[in-house]
């Protein structure tokens, strides 16, 4: 399999570095051959050739199987008036590769709920997935500007609504058969549009039951009953403010991973934090978001579940026993953190 | 003074005469006049005049010196396709009021910290003031829809963000003079101009500190830092997500007031809980938040500081001391709550 990494900015050469390791040991151990080609994404790119997103990079990512990302952008690129940004390498990229369902599952470790703002009671049961639509929405509607106005547009289309629906529903008939979608269709039009066609998408799965939920109520009811949920869908900007929201039960923004998904078979993976400047390059950051992201590029791009398993049976271990980095009370650093990884593996 | 009532749906009657009788009692207390004109909005109005603003509620409105709203739909009105609704009954007055900015303070009362789910160690100092933008952003853009595509324009003037960022501003003043603006300004050009605008504006107000925030990263530092934020100032539709998960910090809805206020006198007041269909009628409602709300009342539109300061000590003295609703874990009713209240102000 071939696959392409971006490590981009940041912290996201390290945990990247972490998640590739562990990747060839899964290649060893099962006697599989990666393939890993690496190229430049975000501010590293910038400086390198006036652009986040290089023509070499996406050409390298379309024909790949999957991609795996680190992290992009820092406070040198930080500007958001800039004309160019590292964030628009990602979101260009999104778009390129067409992967419109963004997965980010969530689960609170119980030997790091002690990490969890909320409190331990709230905990139980917690396992979220939420489905995030990842190409349309706000972000890539016509937008203007002029020295006193501007505007974003906020636009759906009933087949964007109907794909990234289907793929919640597949993925919830695997796990408790229960979908939440959440929108404002009390005030937003492309809400109604999404609720009356997510309504229309669970007529094909008459074994999952559908739930709709107003965006600020679901604001606060991953606060009150996380517990509840199963698979949440949303579109995009939606998705944006729930899933980092939902990502501080966890403890640690540096435990959790997301794969992004489209028709084409090359997904992209990339850990959930962000580029974390504050601690790049001293290795210490947690490599365990970047880990299990390759755990879900094994599992929805190469089809290699058992494998996916494995990893994930080895971050568990190493979070219910050590070693920890700081984020999470520790002070190992991230190789530290790899090699008990690759231990539990073997 | 001039106040209308809008009790509306559901609890709306029942906490609204609750509030009025509080108000009353301050009336009588310090020797005031109030005179209360009570007029239809919302589910109630749709079924005695067809529509959810009737003309001669939006008059009365227009013409008094304050608005004090209980809540407004249900079960009965709840299809979002429906062509008429009641929350646009709601979202014609804030736009017919020019009520731009929504005050939503956040105190988690001590007495009451167990009903939050966040840790009690997270809780120490939480004190916020959310400044929601309250006519502008999507809420009130162009729609469109076709059979298989919708959109939502969101617009923002300079105007627009200039005024309501003065409002927080001024408020910071009288608090901690620190104000955190938030907004998606990596993506969104209607956030480009937020920010700038606001960076502006906070020129003219050099004891004050501003920070930014993304929205994704502050529904997450709401949970992980809560007592960090002195005011917090937004648009329209992240401003709605915010504050309701904020308030899911205080334990429970009915306790939250809020005030909307624009450049003339009549505010607009209101509990910030729903219609809460399931509990209506039955005396059991949570009158805090309407209460609250009066006292906003009081204080913004009437210029009443001491009175207002009476009836929220008042308050303050029943949540530690009791009775206390079920929803806060008592079994008191909502007449219990108000005379208990009553008692406090005498
Ligand atoms: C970096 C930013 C553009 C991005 C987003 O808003 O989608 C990030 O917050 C995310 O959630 O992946
Ligand atoms: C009822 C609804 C239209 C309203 C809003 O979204 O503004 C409510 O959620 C609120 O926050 O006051």
């Amino acid at each position: 399999a071939n696959i392409v990494t971006l490590p981009g900015d940041g912290v996201g050469p390290e945990v990247t570095a972490a998640a590739v390791a562990v990747l060839d040991a899964v290649a060893a151990h099962y006697d599989h051959h990666f393939h890993f080609e690496e190229h430049l994404i975000g501010g590293c790119a910038i400086d390198a050739t006036g652009e986040p997103l290089p023509a070499a990079s996406l050409d390298a990512c379309k024909a790949a199987d999957a991609v795996l990302l680190g992290a992009v952008g820092g406070p040198k690129w930080s500007d958001p008036s800039a004309p160019v940004r590292p964030e628009q390498g990602l979101l260009a990229l999104r778009a390129a590769l067409g992967v419109y369902a963004n997965l980010r599952p969530l689960q609170v470790h119980p030997a790091l709920a002690a990490l969890s703002p909320l409190k331990n009671e709230k905990l139980h049961n917690v396992d979220v997935l939420f489905v995030r639509e990842l190409t349309g929405g706000a972000y890539f509607g016509a937008k203007t500007r002029t020295i006193d106005t501007a505007t974003d547009e906020c636009k759906y289309t009933v087949a964007e609504v109907e794909r990234v629906t289907r793929r919640a529903f597949q993925l919830a008939r695997e796990r408790r058969k229960h979908v939440t979608s959440v929108d404002k269709a009390n005030v937003l039009e492309t809400s109604r549009l999404w609720r009356s066609t997510v309504q229309r998408v669970a007529a094909e799965f008459p074994d999952v039951k559908l739930e709709h939920q107003l965006v600020d109520s679901m604001a606060m009811l991953l606060l009150t009953q996380p517990g509840k949920y199963d698979v949440v869908v949303t579109e995009n900007l939606f998705g944006d403010i729930l899933t980092d929201e939902a990502a501080a039960l966890a403890g640690s923004l540096g435990l959790l991973p997301s794969a992004s998904l489209g028709e084409a078979k090359a997904g992209l993976y990339e850990p959930i934090h962000g580029s974390a400047p504050d601690i790049a390059g001293q290795g210490v950051a947690n490599p365990t978001g970047a880990i299990l992201s390759a755990a879900m590029l094994l599992r929805h791009s190469l089809g290699l579940e058992q494998e996916a398993a494995t990893v994930e049976a080895a971050v568990a271990d190493v979070l219910e026993h050590g070693p920890h980095t700081r984020d999470i009370g520790g002070s190992a650093g991230t190789q530290a953190v790899l090699e008990a990884v690759l231990a539990a593996i073997d």
